[in-house]
């Protein structure tokens, strides 16, 4: 043991990883993008995740890496495998995250639940596909989306053209009728242990999480268990190590659909860090250490968190605080530490309570102080 | 807002303000004694507390300036308050905490409930003291004690002779037949408003705290609302600013009396982590930020912290990590990054449940890993 932690990426993410690693008394490290991003208190290089050199230079002053998004090029990755490094999610597992193509036919052959999907390598390929499934279809770029870029919904192929200069396949996907969006998440060693969270419902708006409510409110048990099974067989299937978030759809008839992965601490889950006995962060920390897990329960029947999306423009979202505490002294505060512009996620809030509607109705006006007009 | 806190002193307690700071978004910048002390996540300079002109300048680093311990001297403060820096709490209030006379001497001014005590300035005035007290007398300096250090009980003054060459007056206290001790713990603003924590029972073991239980089991309605007005007399009678630890004895006839007062985060408020939805050390930043103060209730109906005093010898303590959280995974583990030593505090762990019993049993099983004979 006392091995320290390396994260790649400096933001919101590695930030948040920060507090567990110093109550558990680890030491953390992080490769941050600049002087100023989110991690800066524990940013200990500047340098980009794309610069091998600058990747090898880090990785010599930690023991394990582990990141705060998933976009650290393959090839850097087995580097640092051939170089000794323990490295978790291993590059095996990141390729899934990576590349959305890649993942649905591995999820296909795994068996996963996913919506209809093909590989369109032309506009017409996108027409046919859109043909046979109702006249519109979600086209995704395989690479480099994020809260809802790289994402169209689309009713020919021609709407999607100008990605091909990029990308020689898209990936196109039937639009899924569903009733709602729910998050599993699941931690697991690379022992093999997992734990899973409760089941969350995450709410969207233009393609952000802006609200999660666990657990997701009036899911069935079939419905627990069928989402807690697909998390089980992706994280094995995939061989993920450290936090696994699984987006799925719900539909009208009760079935459960992969949308999308992501192999970290997830926004999804944000709500674990007042709302459960083991938050994501620490899980992930003990998860890419081996060591194991921590008990995953809720310590209230319900945890609500609200993001905070662009935040109070050309001032210091602190600059709320007194205001927020005032009104909400039961509501947890979380701040990246970044400056505020419209749809960035500044910041979030957590909620914990007996009863459901009241936590929701303290996390929602909590957040609302922060995205409120600027202040006279 | 968007203000620097300063934290003077690189012990635990300062150590354990860094995560809420980086969960609010907010900047702490920590003066450590040495670089590896244990607050290092946080130490932007080394230097010692005595030295004025290295706590002048880490002062013009920071917005407000707090403490880890009490020992600045007040000299000090004065200069700090007179160059325009906020300092909390003020030395107005520390001296009490910093001189036990002092704080007896205005302690019986307000009218709070403390053991029977006198300033001796001899042998002679102990023996008079003792004659008068059942034969026997607990004799402490009235500065530099702390965990058992600087207090014995005698049976005749010659017992505590050495001690008159470093002060010219002792404080001396009836030995009180308390039944058991408890620590109310309280945070007050700057303007005024405070909020309270649940009365918590003590558990010390030669004279270091071993264990705290919140709510203090079996604690009758009269003795919490008791506990609760000594604690805000005291805060408002000494304008105490941030958190303030009362540690009490309570008698067999249902008395409390006044032990001892710390002002900054307190080993018997540790279970707040975990236990409260306002931690200790969240509550600190933001009642020396003067923000409104969070909400202090717990989160479960019991929480006990046990200390981990020694840690395992000649071993690094994290190596305890993969029993500790194999056997009980539900509890959460805290070290310090101090090497272990006899008797040293070096870390503690918290559990929360919904049963006393079962929750002192995990904590204590956690913490007897941590302090078992090496490992082979």
């Amino acid at each position: 043991m006392a091995q320290t932690i390396g994260v790649i990426g400096g933001g919101q993410l590695a930030r948040m990883m920060v507090p567990p690693a110093i109550e558990l008394g680890l030491e953390i490290k992080v490769l941050g993008e600049t002087e100023g991003s989110s991690a800066r208190p524990a940013v200990t290089q500047v340098g980009d995740y794309r610069d091998r050199e600058a990747v090898l230079e880090f990785a010599k002053t930690v023991d394990v890496i582990t990141f705060d998004h998933e976009h650290v090029p393959t090839d850097i990755l087995n580097k640092l495998i051939a170089a000794g490094h323990a490295v978790h999610p291993g590059p095996g597992a990141l390729r899934f995250a990576q590349d959305k193509l890649d993942m649905r036919r591995r999820l296909t052959e795994l068996g996963a639940p996913i919506p209809e999907w093909t590989s369109a390598a032309s506009v017409e390929d996108i027409d046919a596909f859109i043909r046979e499934h109702g006249g519109e279809a979600v086209v995704k770029t395989p690479r480099g989306g994020y809260d809802g870029k790289g994402v169209r919904v689309v009713r020919e192929g021609a709407e999607a053209a100008d990605w091909f200069t990029d990308f020689p396949e898209l990936l196109v996907e039937e639009k899924v009728p569903f009733t709602r969006e729910l998050a599993q998440l699941i931690a697991r060693r690379p022992s093999g242990a997992s734990a899973q969270w409760t089941l969350a419902e995450t709410v969207q708006v233009r393609g952000v999480c802006a609200e999660v409510i666990a657990p997701a409110p009036g899911a069935s048990a079939e419905t627990i268990d069928r989402a807690a099974e697909i998390a089980h067989l992706i994280a094995e299937g995939l061989e993920v190590t450290g936090v696994l978030a699984v987006e799925m759809f719900e539909t009208a008839d009760g079935r459960l659909l992969v949308n999308e992965l992501a192999m970290r601490p997830h926004n999804s889950g944000h709500w674990t860090q007042e709302g459960a006995l083991t938050s994501q962060f620490e899980q992930h920390l003990r998860a890419v250490l081996d060591l194991p897990l921590g008990d995953p329960s809720m310590v209230a029947p319900h945890a609500v968190m609200v993001n905070i999306l662009g935040g109070p423009q050309g001032e210091d979202i602190t600059a709320r605080f007194p205001e927020a505490m005032r009104e909400q002294p039961a509501v947890k505060i979380h701040t990246y530490g970044k400056s505020a512009r419209p749809g960035r996620k500044v910041g979030h809030v957590n909620a914990i309570g007996q009863e459901l509607e009241s936590t929701v109705v303290a996390a929602r006006a909590a957040a609302a102080i922060f995205e409120s007009e600027a202040l006279a």
